[in-house]
């Protein structure tokens, strides 16, 4: 049977020029290029914890590979294979067809092959990792933020946190927002242009003030966020900051970029950024220290009610 | 709490000059030779499924590496590197510990880096994704065999199989067939020397026949296999012929290689193969058709009770 989902499988992915061999033996080989280095990122979701139980199987296997092509975006990679190791608790064709249909239509997105990976039985779950090329010493790391630069992020903040809220909370769920929770777009092509711009980069997947707060720990710095400045949608503009700002600051789900970068680059990154038609925003700075501060408009310190999003936490 | 998992994870792993960079960003950065082209595998072990629920965290941990690793010894592949998504019900640093006990003493054997991956609530699982290198056009495919070539396989069949059987019914489990079930080897320096010689390769992790099955159908050609040929390990041969070969021809989880090659390289296989301390024996032969038949020493044909190990059977 495991025979049967993976020949199911195997017939609809696309292939590329430099996959040697894919899906259907002991492993897959590839041709990476000389002047590139391989970027490799896995993670694992799992029914209940990363996504609500009652999720369509197509917004599944959307996301199951958006979070993993937004740790690529992060660090500036061009996507190029992935594998999938999908546990199920019964075979079912149509639910594997709905989910595939979702995931190959992003891989199509990016010109990602899925070359290999396992079916097995068991609770449901979705692992994938991902593999991209990057021009040598250009990928964006966590440890490269500076004193004085600007801290960046695209798009809007918060929309997966509301929707997520109203979901839980049984209220009606605004389109856009449902869209953001469950189809996040990974920033790939904004990736790209920062690659060489930006001294930081990592995507916002546990909460913007958790994430920055990784960058800030590895570069050995801190940071103040103006609250203020967070971009919103249209959607999430109608809440009053109070209601907002803990999505937007303290909830995670977004996978926007969030990026360092000097204050003489202020043109450049958007200019960059407006080829690839992704909005920025300014929202704060890198400064001494080793803490992450969140102001409000009157510059007092501002605590979210609970801060990112601790897998273990309970 | 993820982070601190992480943390005490990365304080543990060992590094190699072609890692660019490791754990601690949104993806690992690594160096593929121009020369070598890369073979990736993917799988997961869920409890329950894949292992007893009851079997020591350090077991698992170092079968989860090493049945990821077999993947890229049945490729020919030197394995260079590893990600690994671990889904645990509640953080538990002395399970990781030990857990990590067993991956990392494997990895260390082969000099495998483990250089991401996340960690997760959930049910018990683990993910593994394995990273090899392989000079090209020397790997070991399965679409490679052809009719008159031998049949071989490396080591001895059928221990964990009979191991499994014996946990289940509560019996006495002889140490040497627990170490095959709990602890497999996978075969990668026999692996690496079979590459140019084989014409196919598979390792066995689904029961010979069956993984035979596999190659037969990649390279559309049939097989038959003389069961009192079956290497049996010292603790296995003290069973009748009809309780040892289903365990032998249909058990899973042995992890040994079985591989095809042209008559004229018997010789050169058996040295390659002593060069590694590794045991081979020729169990079969290539024929035209398209099916496996097992053979009992009168050469009636043979079935096994149940055929090979299909995750998804029920």
């Amino acid at each position: 049977m495991e025979f049967d989902l993976i020949a199911r499988i195997r017939a609809r992915v696309a292939t590329r020029g430099d996959v040697v061999l894919g899906i259907g033996d002991d492993a897959a080989l590839l041709q990476v290029p000389p002047d590139r280095q391989l970027a490799v990122s896995m993670d694992t979701l799992n029914a209940g914890v990363h996504f609500p139980e009652d999720t369509p199987p197509s917004a599944i296997g959307w996301k199951a590979l958006a979070v993993n092509l937004s740790d690529l975006a992060a660090m500036g990679a061009q996507p190029a294979w992935c594998t999938l190791s999908l546990s199920l608790p019964q075979a079912d064709p149509a639910w594997i067809d709905a989910f595939l249909d979702g995931f190959l239509s992003l891989a199509g997105q990016h010109d990602v092959a899925l070359v290999g990976g396992d079916t097995t039985r068991g609770p449901l779950s979705i692992g994938v990792t991902v593999h991209g090329l990057v021009t040598p010493g250009q990928a964006l790391r966590r440890d490269g933020a500076r004193v004085g630069e600007d801290v960046w992020v695209t798009g809007t903040l918060g929309d997966a946190a509301a929707a997520l809220a109203a979901k839980l909370a049984g209220a009606a769920l605004d389109r856009s927002l449902r869209e953001r929770l469950e189809r996040p777009t990974p920033r790939i092509d904004a990736g790209r242009a920062l690659a060489g711009l930006a001294s930081a980069c990592i995507d916002v997947s546990d909460g913007l003030l958790a994430d920055l707060g990784h960058v800030c720990l590895a570069s050995g710095v801190g940071a103040v966020v103006e609250l203020d400045r967070l971009p919103a949608s249209s959607a999430l503009a109608r809440f009053p900051a109070a209601t907002r700002w803990p999505w937007q600051a303290g909830g995670g789900d977004d996978y926007e970029l969030c990026f360092c970068a000097a204050r003489e680059r202020r043109d450049a990154v958007l200019q960059a950024l407006r080829d690839t038609a992704t909005p920025a925003t300014r929202i704060g700075r890198i400064v001494d220290g080793d803490s992450v501060r969140a102001l409000d408009a009157a510059g007092a310190e501002w605590q979210p009610p609970r801060s990112g999003y601790a897998h273990f936490a309970g």
